[in-house]
């Protein structure tokens, strides 16, 4: 099977994020520069392509879509601008350009990022859904977010750092860390395109599988990978001492892991009624991709 | 007139708090532990004494409001764990209790900061209006917290440290800082109680010209005050080349201002059709307030 084009999707979702940013011509415009620094910076836009691979397999048009594409990669940037300070990850470079505060400066990496969650929920009490739809919409986004959410595994993540820490641990930090986005970009593109409980309760175990996947391959790559490919600093993870699958697993029961992961993605996408072609495509990007 | 006992709604609001921040005895408990080092600390909870005074004055259930109060005080709380962070204000001392990012550590400020913004919106998103109400109250959260408020008016703030400001530029920046969330507290009641649109611009009136009255006394206490009293760092705009009123009007002339702000609210409170004494009293402890 041909892999699908993401490039009109990935165009989409770079539009709404352009129409939700602040004109850099207005005041505060430091503030704003900032802000569209740590947003427009050439992202894969992963969340996005799930709202709308998500939502159109469910009959939802793309139009309908690009308000909760462009909040779940807002907080997505916001919480990347936040990762990278000198007080957490302290990390210069993304995607082979200069962070948020190298570029501007600590203060203004930190307002930008707070604005950008603020712009999040802004984009998405706007967006074209039923109120209560919108509302469900919301409410998944925040509890994605917070505590019980990327928060909250960001927490246990530097709680983690220097420690021992169980598998189970690990795959909990991830699933909360980087996982909860994930899964919240699948659950939009559901919400927003009405799905019934049975469709939610596959798509959920194809979120969950997509979310811990993702970390797997990112350990991985932190180990195989060079900065010139990731445009990021490698090695990044073991030099800071930070729990990985790779350390805590090997490389091959690792590998075999992400294996696993992609069965329970196919088996979870073949009993959907839907077409899931797109959503198949982005499974096996994620197992597969090099940065 | 006797002042009305604001104790009763202060318990409201910390009740309403304490529902909405994480258990501090579930993981990850030091977020958890930092949300509430910043949020229950013994604030006066201006914002939703706002919140319970505009709503009750027109009808709403002090039950139906606290969801509201809850919400624009959590944008409060962030915002200033936020504030006193090194790269930001860098202040030890917040109502003689030591800053978040003190008690704990700057990685952790950071993420309560942003966690507590992530269960404002959350904590708004269960209100019990309807979807629609709620729909446009979640929007006035956002629009008052983000760029074209709260988050704005701090960028200017940082922007005019040694600058020389306007006057003008001064009352916008604050328009902004301070005025766009008290504003919101009070637009959150009237949208709570389903304000007609006159009562609203009335509201709005007041709203104005207390979040800048509450600037002006602010900055008059800066010079007036000292740490005992305040809790926190007196002296401190000054000694950091911050615009203030006393600094660009005069002392005198900043009394001034603050009477002319005074007769405003009255003024706007004496043409809204409802049971104002609550308004008006919370009006008189901002202009007279010596902490």
């Amino acid at each position: 099977m041909a892999a699908p084009d993401f490039a009109p999707w990935r165009m989409r979702a770079e539009a709404a994020l352009e129409r939700a940013l602040p004109d850099p011509a207005t005041a505060p415009r430091r503030l704003h520069a900032a802000m569209r620094h740590g947003v427009l910076n050439g992202g894969k836009r992963m969340r996005p392509l799930l709202v709308y691979a998500t939502g159109t397999a469910l009959g939802a048009r793309e139009a309908d879509l690009d308000a909760a594409a462009a909040a779940v990669e807002l907080v997505h940037c916001y919480s990347l601008v936040h990762d990278d300070l000198p007080a957490m990850d302290d990390d210069d470079l993304r995607r082979g350009q200069p962070t948020v505060h190298v570029a501007f400066d600590e203060a203004t990496a930190i307002l930008a990022g707070d604005a950008l969650q603020t712009l999040a929920f802004e984009a998405l009490a706007a967006a074209p859904q039923a109120p209560a739809q919108r509302i469900s919409m919301l409410a998944e986004l925040a509890r994605a977010s917070g505590v019980a959410g990327m928060c909250g595994g960001q927490a246990l993540d530097i709680d983690a750092t220097g420690q021992a820490i169980a598998l189970i641990e690990l795959e909990r930090l991830h699933a909360l860390k980087t996982g909860a986005l994930l899964r919240c970009a699948v659950r939009l593109g559901a919400l927003a395109a009405n799905a019934t409980p049975a469709q939610a309760e596959q798509l959920d175990r194809y979120a969950d599988a997509l979310g811990l996947a993702y970390q797997v391959r990112d350990d991985l790559l932190d180990i195989e990978g060079d900065a010139a490919t990731l445009g990021k600093t490698a090695g990044k993870d073991i030099a800071q001492d930070k729990a990985t699958f790779p350390a805590l697993l090997g490389v091959d029961a690792s590998r075999a892991r992400l294996e696993e992961l992609s069965a329970v993605m196919r088996q979870a996408l073949d009993a959907l009624d839907a077409e899931t072609g797109a959503l198949h495509a982005l499974a096996r990007q994620v197992v597969e991709r090099s940065h």
